[in-house]
């Protein structure tokens, strides 16, 4: 068992990550929370899965449970069913005393997160990760949003919870896919910030390794997200590390319409992209690249992703990392260590040739 | 001319008011940004009268706007036209260093604050407040949101503009039952603050007296909500005050639908409410009711107005400022000082008859 302790200027909440702790949930919310009525949002491929768990914690402990449902995938992640969710919040009666609990992956950590930060300009928000990738990545730190037409997460804001409970077992019932989906995030980390975890992977050959140690694992990653966090809360400096992998990762998210590939796989490929620029532009030793793609492959995680020259120019045209045009690119020192420098588009345009870098 | 300054913890803006601003938002405004473009929200009835100047004079700084016009009235102030703004906005290709302008009254303030707020997860806000209720009201103090089926601004989130522009010459245009709307929530100043403004306010018997020094008196309001708003930023304490008259004043709007009265209207009757209320639970010094119904009859604001207790009720049960099910009201203990008091629904219901109280 483990619980982690964020520290931000305007608040602060624990991570608790234990087998066992979704069942805990309501007695863990009870002693954070104030008010009575507790709106479960999460999906149609959880809900079934875990809502009577969390549903029976709350009412143990006194609350008012009721559940909305959304359907399961990234398009449920959109303004309009923000606005359903809002509505529904409403009709119950939802007082700034009560809280949401967001029950699910990524897509309703951010879609609830962002109902529960907007709803009477802002309620309780309890995240309740139940994927490898929202556990790491999405459930701390505070970013929710929705995405629009033009792009993904470009409607939102920043929203801590009171509380994160994540309970490793609920992993276990992850596909192979989605479980590799979180664990081009987990490489990120040992990338970015701890090359003992990035050598420690290494030498865990597959899934059922990981998942023997997968709560150390995912403590580790959620110390070096909250440290992170914590010394950049709202996404000025530090925190852009976190996109490390992501320029590459979004162009191709969006070159292939967030069908083809999911956010981990085009992180993974994102990743190698980013070191291999790095040896190019002489940021990176030689090697790194080849040392992320061989971790990544080892978890079905593509190394490589193809992509057309239109597609890349007009993706990083609305990267967010753009300020006033240049792009912030997150280059690894050495594994373990990185740092943003401001390149010009048409530097990694200049190296980029479909798919390849020369 | 005048300029106030507001010290909130995240970060401070200036209030500048005085005739011909508008013109010069522009230079205003490029000492305090930092990107290129500029968004300017306004609609259907303030976008013909104002903005040629504020683009004129924004293109005159050196920045590049563009115009997103609303159709007036509440009914913008939904999740769908925030929605479309969002994605107007990221059409646009908006970056986190550009900037939403706000151009119009309460509804355009609120709207493309909440949009500006949570665009990118925040991109820079200039309020430019053209009716008189948006001068004293919604331009200061953070609060932005959309309207949902249950109810006003029950959507929405905290988010603090980089310089608020009020021109006192854009008061003219208003019409009366609109520049009416603006005076209830001045006299609510006067009753909850400064019995000095009541008693200049007794003094001037009509609009005409009022607009000769309408900048003094918007800036004496504006730096009333200042010192509240500085002192409560999120709304937990003090800042209920600036609640007074709105318990009432949001039953009659809702049992009316939003359609027959305004919300100064609204606010008038139910501050007139508040005084008798307080009158006959000891709280309010008695003849203060009767002061308050004086001065909003004299710029045609009703003193009182009919509701039926069925929707009286379900009013109040939906009403924000309910915490675990007790209403904090806002009483005055003398013109020009306000306190809150919980009190239970069945009290109010008790005193209330078919619009008169007894």
């Amino acid at each position: 068992m483990a619980t982690l302790r964020v520290n931000l200027q305007e608040r602060s909440y624990e991570i608790v990550n234990r087998p066992g702790a979704l069942g805990q949930c309501g007695a863990l919310a009870a002693q954070v929370l104030r008010g009575r009525l507790a709106c479960v949002v999460s999906d149609s491929r959880v809900a079934p899965l875990y809502a009577d768990t969390v549903l029976e914690s709350l009412r143990g402990a006194g609350l008012e449970p009721f559940l909305l449902t959304v359907s399961a995938g990234e398009q449920s992640k959109c303004p309009a069913q923000l606005a359903q969710l809002w509505e529904q919040m409403a009709a119950h009666g939802m007082t700034r005393s009560d809280t949401v609990f967001a029950l699910g992956g990524g897509v309703v950590g951010d879609l609830a997160g962002f109902a529960a930060a907007t709803m009477l300009r802002g309620v309780d928000l309890v995240q309740l990760p139940t994927t490898l990738l929202a556990q790491v990545d999405s459930s701390v730190g505070g970013k929710v949003a929705v995405d629009l037409r033009a792009g993904k997460n470009l409607a939102g804001c920043f929203y801590q919870p009171k509380l994160v409970v994540m309970d490793p077992e609920t992993l276990n019932t992850l596909p192979d896919r989605v479980f590799a989906d979180g664990m081009a995030e987990v490489v990120k980390y040992g990338c970015i910030w701890d090359e003992a975890l990035f050598a420690r992977l290494e030498a865990l050959p597959d899934r059922a390794a990981v998942t023997a140690v997968v709560e150390e694992i995912t403590t580790a990653c959620c110390d070096i997200k909250r440290q992170v966090v914590e010394q950049d809360e709202h996404d000025l400096g530090l925190r852009m590390l976190l996109n490390f992998g992501h320029t590459m990762g979004h162009v191709y998210e969006k070159a292939y319409r967030y069908e083809t590939y999911t956010h981990g796989e085009a992180v993974a490929a994102g990743m190698v992209d980013a070191a291999r620029l790095g040896e190019l532009l002489g940021h990176t030793p030689s090697g790194t690249a080849e040392r992320i793609a061989a971790l990544v492959r080892r978890h079905g995680l593509p190394a490589a992703i193809h992509a057309g020259r239109a597609d890349v120019e007009a993706a990083l045209r609305l990267d967010k990392k753009n300020l006033e045009g240049a792009l912030h690119f997150v280059f690894l020192e050495r594994l373990g260590r990185a740092r943003t420098e401001r390149v010009a588009r048409e530097t990694i345009l200049a190296h980029w040739r479909d798919g390849a870098w020369t």
